[in-house]
């Protein structure tokens, strides 16, 4: 098992191994191989080749994506080396007619002679800007392209995704991950864990990402836990020592019991409960006993108003009569709306009539199958839900279930290079590039802007031109107030060049959530946003539109 | 990096842990271990409990799904312990006030007294009848929860995905699995090929799955190759040798250039061509040099009709001149209808003029975000593609993202167990069950019947009387033609019990196609596909609802 993040690596440090043991340079496109013979072959492998990753549009009807994935690119080239049993099983995949030169070549094959520029994880991006630039020698440079993507695309995707729902949640709400079970396979789950709490949620139920990532963790009961319960008779051990050590409690189970019936006749509740489900009421019981200080229970096994509430009110009562405060409930299927107001309504009775602090304050969590309609549909009936248990739809992505980030040829031995297609969104953007961020007066980011890589950069308080790549009559003058350039050197072509640290996950959240506030609102709102500009310097659109005439063929119309 | 799977397992045999290193007793929710010191402090760790795992609803619309992820989870229970390591960190992740005697418990924790009675992976299965049966000391199956759904839900998902889109392709085409880059993560990628060779596709582009399963690889060259060529000056070696070895072209782009110019005077092509892209004639030529024998082109790099196709056609007929044969082309772009009949044409015209047997019948392999949907569309316009390449739709099953396994405890201490629910679909079937497939007198499967453990099983020839588990009204009488028992021991109580093989993934697969070649046609078809039946005995009928009406509570109308 790979060691966990170990925050900022210096340059003469090592990188740790990709956190999935199962990248390796195998994790790739069999034609990344076949290429590299062709090129091999051809003595083409060492031309200096330049690579753009980028996606060409915003997933989930929206107009930002959030950046993730880098760490474990830089992971992987910075310990990419093909063994002799990789490289034997390459000579067997390959044609037999394939020289064993080429098989040596493998043998000596890093990415030392390799330069990663990338925009720093956690940031906001958008289309067409270039996430990872990648330098070096091409039959090299191939043999990533497919790692790369595969790291890069789901974990944008899944932290925009997380991102996403917290905005719809709200800022005062807990989002907590719960998708292990149905993530696509193992680290489809382990990475969602990490890339939601990236997005912005706060806590996983995922115990290993939790271990290998530092995320907090979260998790109680299930149903099969109150149902294995049959009724109070089986609990044997039925002490409690109070919070404080003074005393201890010979029979907590009767004063649970007590407590249900103080409940039940209560004046204030005017009879609204019966006798409630002694299976569940036991279940509640062993669990406060385990947990006296965690105590939260899944209340709707049976049925929420009807027992699962008065059942978790008798328990929590009784934990605060021996100095504990419980935890809260969490409500599992039904009208979430409906019931959290329910729910609430009896605590603050509760809180009154037996003068117990705070009890009307009592955590509600809410999960099944929750996501950003649900969410949405919540907020606008009302609803008391505290924390939000999201599985499925976060971590499956459901809404879009992948994010199409491609790996383009931008250069290659100096000669800008663009890939055309009758599809104009398709159409790559030449050249080895910088790009920037433009700030506006109010400190929101106006516009991202790519120049040629040796162009001036754009100047604080100096008029400039910013067009957008394929559009002529779209263009605009900007003043920035302030210039951000977005691509960092993550991997130096040379051993000890200067690098960028690798920030810690929290950091990289934290970068996360600051960019999200920062952007004008009108781009993030979820129905009908603003799509945010992204546009070329005056001499790269020039410059695009001459190579793509010159590379198009002429139509003849027949 | 875990070992392949070897075959039929003998009980005495070792069994490897998961593929994917990553698969620990950790992968899984917070909430199964709280869960399981609850249940060891109130001393019912050891209570038995059975658990059964299955899904509701078959995914796609259709109804259908074949069963992936078996083997995985054999895998993991054989190798079930926790290290030192995670026991710290299970304790760290626990409340403080937990004993120290349930981290001495954890340790002692394997799955020697859990029983697995399984389906056999690869089997077509239907809603609510079990796949998995797991029995065993109720705190230990509650761990094993999570690991399992997770290693089942996808693989179920993809398998049935992947069973789709063969199905629409239709039996003569290729299928190749080119998803990796899209992938929900590193093994969202593997296995994603892994199970998508299950579900009948021929091969995968996954480098990685076919060293650890044996699946086929396929692979050529990206647009990122064809741009890397300027023009074909730029090929230094151009000798290639004939196939037979007996001579050798000196200048073989110069055999190609005069193809190309042949091809452009051609008098039954009639000046259909003209100039070609002179980047692309490099880049097949170099190719070509490289792979004579596996010459396939990405003919979309700048105009298929206009460049790619008389580049392909100069390559391949100047490779014909050495006895080689060249394999195809490969469209990624455009009406892939249109373009593979127009290929076709010219494919056959020069078969005709220059008399190259079989060039009329060029492999055409398209790929271009291909799903159920355009493969249908496709078919329906007519085409003449011989492969297609399938990637995001089928692996990240964009369609629908998740399958719902769900994982439900029906028996503890032989006490069957039901969950309610106000929606009938999420009502769960109790007790300890058996399953059957009935065969009709046509040998199709006509009806699964779950009965509980000790009735006597449906017999060859008897009427027996199917019900369906909620709705009293649809019940039907069947006399069984066949009768297949559907769960079979994959992992017995006690060392050394006898249990089933695990089969190679061929195997599997040969399985999954020989099914769905066995299922009536109406329960396969895309459009309004008719429900298979699902049902339970008399007998299992009467205790369902004995035991639902005995834990609901009464409702008040108010």
């Amino acid at each position: 098992m790979a060691a966990k993040s170990n925050g900022p690596i210096d340059t003469g440090r090592v990188i740790p191994g990709p956190t999935n043991p199962m990248v390796t340079p195998l994790l790739t496109d069999l034609y990344q191989f076949t290429m590299a013979y062709a090129y091999w072959k051809a003595g083409k492998h060492n031309e200096r080749a330049v690579f753009d990753l980028y996606f060409r549009k915003n997933p989930f009807g929206g107009e930002y994506t959030i950046f993730a994935g880098l760490e474990e690119c830089i992971r992987f080239i910075a310990n990419f080396k093909l063994t002799e049993d990789e490289i034997a099983f390459v000579r067997e995949s390959l044609s037999s007619s394939c020289e064993d030169g080429f098989y040596d070549y493998l043998r000596g094959v890093d990415c030392l002679g390799v330069e990663v520029y990338a925009i720093a994880e956690g940031t906001v991006v958008f289309p067409k800007v270039p996430l990872i630039r990648v330098e070096g020698p091409i039959a090299v440079v191939q043999l990533l392209e497919t790692p790369f993507l595969n790291l890069v695309n789901y974990a944008s995707l899944v932290a925009t995704n997380a991102a996403r729902h917290r905005f719809v949640a709200g800022e005062s709400k807990n989002l907590l991950e719960f998708g292990l079970r149905r993530a696509q396979g193992p680290d489809g789950g382990i990475a969602a864990s990490r890339y939601c709490y990236l997005g912005g949620f706060h806590a996983t139920s995922n115990v290993a990402a939790g271990k290998l990532f530092g995320i907090p963790l979260r998790g109680t009961h299930s149903h099969a836990f109150v149902s294995s319960f049959m009724s109070p008779d089986e609990i044997i051990d039925k002490t409690l020592r109070s919070s404080d050590g003074q005393s201890t409690c010979e029979d907590f189970v009767s004063l649970v019991q007590t407590w249900l019936s103080k409940i039940k006749w209560s004046k204030s509740l005017n009879g609204t409960f019966g006798e409630t489900n002694q299976s569940e009421v036991a279940a509640f019981t062993s669990y406060a006993l385990a947990f006296p200080n965690n105590f939260l229970a899944l209340v709707d096994t049976y049925d929420v108003m009807r027992s699962g509430i008065p059942n978790y009110c008798a328990v929590a009562l009784a934990l605060n009569d021996l100095g504990y405060k419980a935890s809260g409930i969490r409500l599992d299927s039904g009208d979430l709306a409906y019931l959290s107001c329910e729910a609430r309504k009896i605590f603050r009775i509760i809180e009154k009539e037996f003068g117990v602090p705070e009890f009307g304050k009592t955590n509600i969590t809410a999960s099944n199958d929750l996501n950003e309609e649900t969410l949405d549909a919540l907020n606008k009936q009302g609803h008391e839900v505290d924390s939000f248990g999201i599985g499925t739809y976060v971590v499956t992505c459901y809404a879009q279930a992948a994010l199409g980030c491609v790996f383009k040829l931008v250069e290659i031995n100096n000669q800008p290079r663009i890939k055309l297609s009758e599809d104009v969104t398709k159409v790559s953007i030449p050249c080895k590039k910088r790009s920037y961020r433009l700030y506006g007066k109010e400190g929101y980011p106006l516009v991202d802007i790519m120049t040629g890589e040796n162009e001036p950069p754009p100047k604080v308080g100096e008029r400039i031109l910013c067009r957008h790549p394929f559009n002529e009559s779209k263009r605009a003058y900007v003043v920035p107030q302030r210039v951000e350039e977005l691509m960092k050197c993550f991997w130096p072509g040379t051993p000890g060049g200067v690098r960028e640290d690798l920030p810690s996950l929290r950091d990289i959240r934290e970068r996360c959530i600051t960019q999200l506030k920062k952007m004008r609102p009108d781009h993030m709102r979820k129905l009908n946003p603003t799509p945010y500009k992204v546009s070329v310097s005056a001499n790269l659109y020039e410059f695009i539109h001459f190579l793509w005439l010159n590379e198009a063929p002429v139509g003849e119309l027949q």
